[in-house]
């Protein structure tokens, strides 16, 4: 109580003066690009900083009870960082949070080419819905969020549908949140450079009605139940829901499917056991692709005969997974399946995903 | 990088024994409905919660290295809490949070009567749509969250549209993350107690596109601008951008507003101004509500001529606004203007203002 009324009387009274007097963390984003990370605790013996823009971590140097550290000028991107402080991880209460797997973590963007397109701009955006469709397969009412391009709501027109799948432990939020969907097409769309397109992120955990986080629930990472329905075979009904509730173009040549991790999995096994739902598929660090039997093969081969339009496989050169992909590809050479891939620096991280969405969106629906 | 690789790889591989090792703080609800708080951190010197449960704080005590404190069973509802640790404020990372004002706070919700109402039960769920309309007197874009009842986009009827107005400092998202407004919507619909009717949350700051935190950026207080419209005068934009939206009922018994404290100045100004719009008008903590002349005053008896069926005032006897909102009682009774007055305990927070909307939901068109 204390806190809340003291935040809502100050706030009231003299807000900028009581955000200053709180703020023990802060982020300078400075002209050349370099950060400046700020943190004040007298009491404290050891402050670093770790993030996406370094490799360990650095530590904070303290001047007067205020620790501080400055990155070199930082690339273009959107990047997660922490603080730990005499070993234990903290967050900056102030500061800019999306929710990665289990926990909560900072970030912010660095402007420029990737981080303008993973921000919001001054353009026309598309409208964010989350909305619960009934299944039938898996018993129960489950969450999904679904862009529609700017646009959408005034016309008569029939889009295409991306429908954009996530990794282990992830949910239907984090497209959104970590993968900057919307503000990527937004500014692609924006740009000329992709068609307008309905955007589908589902929840790719059966066991899941919605994202733990949308019940207040700790970290679960509960994907899936003994006896239930895997994910992918229950796909159909996450498309009849949005063919039949949005203004759709109901083929193949209007669908694409992509997925990073368990989700790249999800596109692989949904995509060859549906021939005629896609003509664009996307495994980004995709889980588990192979191809195992002659059963499979045919599978692929029906997809290919089917005019699958684009194969769109994405790896980072420091991924886990990236043996394993290259490993796919080459099954995929000696069956004569045409693909595209795209390696890039990175691991099994956002980085990447974020590049593929936003190389791969540009390719479909024209 | 280090930490996203680390967090993925292992949460791909294994998951939960990850969460476990890495969670340091943890929130356990107790079958007695008390709350045990746990912080794990050999060097600490002090620990200390605070919440909505408490006046002050209490110290966690230390066993091992591992900080516990718990709370005596609480009654139903949604609790902020924080721990501070050698004097610092510190989040607990693995648990839910929202953003009050200018920073991310903890929180927790105790099931039964309200708590049961705040929270997502397995009954029909509305949509939630995240939408951009165009401000010719702000020229700008601007945000709008607008909840659309369970059954709307099945249906071809036209629906009442609820606008839920925030206060100074907060944002187009605050009814949702802090007023719980879907979850309580969703529960008194499914229960047959309210109207299934549409809310709109708007943001009152005109000189904001959309929530701060929308942009990645850190809190501001800028809700005003020299120059700028006040928000109250740009208010018919937004009627027109939902009645030309949404299958909506064009007419004042089909319209009610509400807001708190700042947001409940607004809903003051806007129904005295716009006699024909409102039938039901709330002001929960109200700021700045008073009969200043006798222009004033005709406004609220043109309001009171017009029908207006319900004016709904809540505050809380510890509200720093009480007095005032008192006062403004007094003025009402003085010109014969009838309203209902709902006093709760508490003070100018959440608590008071989501037993408003609780209550006057249910108050509306019928």
């Amino acid at each position: 109580m204390r806190h809340t009324i003291l935040l809502s009387v100050l706030a009231l009274l003299c807000a900028s003066a009581f955000a200053q007097h709180e703020k023990i963390t802060g982020v300078t984003i400075n002209p050349d690009n370099s950060v400046t990370f700020r943190y004040r605790n007298p009491k404290a013996v050891t402050v670093e900083v770790s993030g996406e823009f370094m490799q360990g971590s650095a530590p904070l140097r303290e001047v007067d009870g205020v620790w501080t550290y400055t990155t070199p000028p930082l690339a273009s991107e959107m990047y997660f960082y922490g603080l730990t402080v005499d070993g234990q991880p903290i967050l900056d209460l102030n500061y800019s949070m999306v929710k990665d797997i289990p926990r909560w973590m900072n970030y912010f963007i660095i402007g420029g080419e990737k981080g303008g397109l993973y921000s919001v701009q001054d353009v026309p955006h598309g409208t964010v819905a989350s909305r619960w469709y009934d299944s039938a397969m898996l018993q129960m009412r489950r969450r999904v969020n679904i862009y529609t391009p700017p646009g959408y709501e005034n016309s008569k027109k029939s889009y295409p549908v991306f429908y954009l799948l996530h990794g282990n432990a992830c949910d239907e939020n984090s497209w959104l949140d970590l993968g900057r969907a919307a503000q990527i097409l937004d500014n692609l769309i924006a740009a000329g450079k992709a068609e307008p397109m309905i955007l589908v992120m589902t929840n790719g955990n059966p066991a899941q009605q919605a994202a733990p986080a949308y019940f207040g629930d700790t970290y679960t990472n509960e994907n899936t139940r003994p006896g239930i329905a895997p994910f992918p075979s229950t796909f159909g009904e996450i498309i009849s829901f949005i063919d039949s509730n949005y203004r759709t173009i109901r083929k193949k040549a209007g669908r694409a499917i992509a997925g990073f991790s368990m989700g790249g999995g999800h596109a692989f096994t949904i995509s060859k056991d549906n021939p005629d739902l896609f003509d664009y598929v996307g495994l980004f660090s995709a889980a588990g692709s192979r191809i195992s039997d002659p059963a499979e093969k045919q599978k692929l081969l029906d997809l290919k005969k089917s005019g699958c339009k684009l194969y769109y496989i994405g790896c980072g050169t420091e991924d886990f997974l990236y043996r394993s992909v290259l490993a796919y590809n080459k099954q995929l050479d000696e069956i004569g399946f045409p693909y595209h891939f795209r390696e890039t620096p990175g691991g099994h991280t956002w980085g990447p995903w974020r590049i593929y969405l936003s190389e791969m969106a540009p390719m479909l629906f024209k």
